[in-house]
């Protein structure tokens, strides 16, 4: 929902007057929307753009060099007036004829035919291109009627820099009817959103359901269905896409530029997962994929959903496509030109720790411990959920995550290290620097060097005795102790401390190993269960200080569960 | 919340794979993160950065010349791995040594230190620089123990530039520290966002409430109030960081960097609106301001929230601050330089249209006419909520802001027209013309239309007489139908077209003026009403042909508030 406003009414207005405000470099404000600061040659062709407040950087975001040259931004949803419309392109225009550019809705066509209407009476040479690219808003027999959406910026971009090169007005005009006709748009929606002002949303969609193609501003889509994983829709998208292709394309051996645009708070991160499927999916359909935009380009507000646009290049529209551009929101071409390194620069990876010598002992004793480690996966794997429950109450979300991170990656180098013929030592050292790794933060680091400890201790040389082992624990809880956090801190070390002090005293009293084990693993789940208790339940407890090393967490709980699972 | 996703916890490594993916030009996949795939000058100092991922732009966004040489990217915010940190740094590092630097938050600088010991072991030169610009998280004289936000782009662009330009280790350390000292920060949020698979947020804030200094993370802030309006909460953020100075610094003719930063779903309308009163305020404190930012630069998934930087500028950094830059997600200085268009070139508001000769009675019929457009700017006013609600269920839900736009620009032009001798004609067309240049959309379009009408009709020549009131609305009524819709298509014409109609027949039967007219207003009312049952209810029943002039609209109620307001 829109919370940041004054007055509701000057909101659009107050919103372009700070948006000039920022960005004096690239535009000035003029009656009814913007226009550049900077200065262009005098004869060529003025680009000017438009439609309603709230889809951010559109319009006024796309106003500079290579772009636009000038944008009238009408109220919230609504179109400028054609008075707004006529003044913006009559500050625009340098004597090259303006062309108006702008996504096909009515109000937006009402308005910019007066004013197209107006600049011929006062004799400035007009076209017009209406951006139809939504696939869903019509059929394809009557392309025409659609809707425009993220396609609106394969247009602008490509007209802009043939307006920029000097192309006159109708040649403009006609690369941008290509554009049009080659760039095809499908839209999906999660959320709605509400104008400033408003105490209920403009529209909804239900939560845990997606809208198919439903509209910037809400129109109705074609379909409903439950919220996708990100493989499925980018899935969905491709394949509705790959299934109209503009005449005389065929997808094998095309040259393509996708955009995946956000439409307000589906944020880059999910928008790079499902780019990750899209590019994979259009790789296997032959498609040459040619620098594509992934990011917020034609907004709905805060409203919550995705559309995939495909911008079917030729030779011409590639050259144009990839000119310099240079405006608030979208920028071409660096100041100083970049070379790419060699493709020999490879992923940096490390080649796998190098395996001693071991006895036969030892091996036994580490497959052993790489079936645990499968055993911990499974365990955590089992519990992540829970933990994640516990840790986005008491610390930062991730514990559940971390740990399976962890266990999946320790699992693995074990395994793969046993296969080298390791000893148990070098097992434990390997799942160690693997569980750290993989899983980041403070629990990688913690259980990273937990493991390393044990595996120091243990060595490559003997099947581990029961002293060994409890040796082993104690030199594991110093490591974890040395990270600072100390019994009643709410961490790992609650449970660990009586784990290892109860595994000590029975192995001391020449309790056998696995029993010994059971003891201090039933010490420790008491330990956790008391712990558990004590963590923060609900609302966010945390100070600055918490954040420290030994901030709350589920860390006892997950080892508990762990020891339990694995017994020698 | 974070709907797009696959396996939780592959959810950070797809990011970096998609991102990857897609901005190839600017970056390639290394071992726990990215570095450039661009070549850097032997010699040079790499700016290593890194954190938690769900903060894009923040840091893979960032790399690139001009910035940083390599970003590590951790798990969903949790702090990369020392071996992921070390790796990122080994790949991007290019014979001048590394710089690392991040946010200060405990796990970060446990696994960038634990990374530098590495690297220090393999002979590598190593410094370390930690923002720490979050005002809220720590008292003054504990400033190195603050978090650090959007203060990162300060600390990275500077010292990125300062690398770029060939400056040592050392060098770009002093600077970098220098910026950190110079650079502060104050966010609020007013939602939390969920982590992918988390089916509770990490974090919330109560509907309609503000936390005031909570960390992207969810830290516990210093306050919780009402959320304000967005001139009041530029009066907060600016006001608390003019009160922490960096030593030696004034603010009357200082030179800064404001950084407004949405951390997700606060928009970049909503943005700009506060940014709006940022600037006038920073003004008023005589700051004098340079190239500032507005937009998403450090986030936190989703979550709606603000933070406003300031970075306190000196002739060096001013420089380096300015210096060209070229990452996926922040670049300065395009290709082509551009020159600023004279200052001469002003606001290209067309002068108001001139008024000619009127009669007397005329003018005493402006008058009226103005007082009559004041009461309808009140009636407008008055009703403009529940205008808005109907349209936010029947249309695009500007019609209560649209007709309050456009009537209070006819009450000022009628009025300034009046003041300037205009005639009842006169007035008419002025009036029209601001509403429908003020209002934009469609229905503005119309109720212009409708006044130009009116005026044509009743012209300046004489007060107007009953037969010439009932004429014009005639001929408003036929203005309106022109734009398409006709009675049954619950649109204002539903209403005008009965008013139209028994306001004529009652004065061709010799009904005085003023009762034919209330005659007429209760038939619109009558209409109105009918119009009013069958408006959709709820949900978005509106069609892409719905969206054509004549979608369904609370006009007739309006216009049936409206004439029931006014009488001659």
């Amino acid at each position: 929902m829109t919370r940041l406003y004054n007055a509701p009414a000057d909101f659009a207005d107050e919103a372009t007057d700070g948006f000039v405000a920022a960005n004096g470099r690239w535009v000035r404000k003029v009656h009814g929307g913007v226009a550049r600061s900077t200065t262009s040659p005098e004869g060529t062709v003025a680009l000017v753009i438009g439609g309603g407040s709230g889809h951010y950087p559109a319009f006024g975001g796309l106003v500079g060099y290579g772009l636009a040259a000038g944008a009238a931004m009408g109220n919230l949803f609504a179109s400028p007036s054609a008075q707004q419309v006529a003044a913006v392109a009559r500050a625009s225009e340098h004597g090259g004829g303006v062309l108006l550019s702008y996504g096909n809705y009515a109000g937006d066509v009402l308005n910019f035919d007066a004013a197209a209407r107006a600049l011929e009476a006062d004799g400035i040479a007009v076209r017009t291109v209406r951006v139809t690219d939504d696939v869903t808003s019509a059929p394809a027999d009557r392309a025409h009627e659609r809707r425009g959406i993220a396609g609106d910026l394969c247009v602008f971009k490509v007209a802009g820099a043939a307006a920029e090169r000097g192309d006159d007005l109708d040649a403009v005009t006609a690369i941008a009817d290509r554009v049009n006709a080659r760039t095809r748009s499908f839209g999906v929606a999660f959320s709605g959103c509400s104008l400033p002002g408003a105490d209920e949303p403009l529209f909804e969609v239900p939560e845990g359901r997606m809208a198919v193609g439903m509209g910037i501003h809400g129109e109705r889509g074609i379909d409903e269905t439950d919220v996708p994983t990100a493989d499925e829709l980018a899935s969905l998208l491709v394949a509705r896409l790959l299934d109209e292709l503009p005449s005389g394309v065929t997808a094998a051996g095309a040259r393509v530029v996708p955009i995946l645009n956000g439409l307000g708070s589906v944020k880059y991160e999910e928008l790079f997962v499902v780019y990750r499927s899209v590019q994979r999916l259009l790789a296997d359909a032959g498609v040459v994929i040619v620098e594509p935009e992934v990011g917020e380009l034609v907004t709905s507000f805060d409203m919550a959903g995705v559309s995939l646009t495909l911008f079917w290049l030729d030779d011409e529209l590639e050259e144009l496509w990839a000119a310099p551009a240079d405006a608030p929101a979208y920028r071409k071409g660096g100041a100083v030109p970049q070379e790419r390194v060699a493709e020999s620069v490879l992923d940096a990876d490390a080649a796998p720790d190098a395996v001693g010598p071991a006895a036969d002992e030892s091996r036994a004793a580490a497959s052993t411990i790489a079936a645990g480690l499968a055993t911990v996966r499974a365990v955590v794997d089992e519990h992540a959920d829970e933990l994640g429950r516990i840790d986005a109450i008491a610390g930062d979300g991730d514990h559940g995550i971390g740990m399976q991170r962890g266990s999946h990656a320790a699992e693995a180098a074990a395994a793969d290290a046993v296969a080298r013929g390791a000893g148990v030592g070098t097992v434990l050292r390997i799942a160690g620097d693997a569980w750290s790794d993989k899983a980041g933060g403070t629990s990688g680091a913690i259980w990273g060097a937990a493991l390393e400890a044990l595996g120091r201790v243990l060595g490559d040389d003997a099947r581990p005795a029961a002293a060994t082992v409890a040796q082993a624990v104690g030199a594991a809880a110093e490591a974890v102790r040395a990270f600072g956090a100390t019994v009643g801190d709410k961490t790992m070390v609650d449970a660990l401390v009586p784990f290892d002090e109860v595994l000590r005293s029975r192995i001391d009293e020449g309790v056998p190993l696995a029993e010994a084990w059971r003891a201090a693993a039933s010490a420790a789940q008491e330990a956790a269960d008391r712990t558990a208790e004590l963590l923060p339940r609900k609302g966010r407890a945390r100070t600055h200080a918490e954040h420290a090393v030994g901030s709350p967490d589920p860390g006892a709980v997950s080892f508990a569960l762990i020891v339990a699972a694995v017994s020698p």
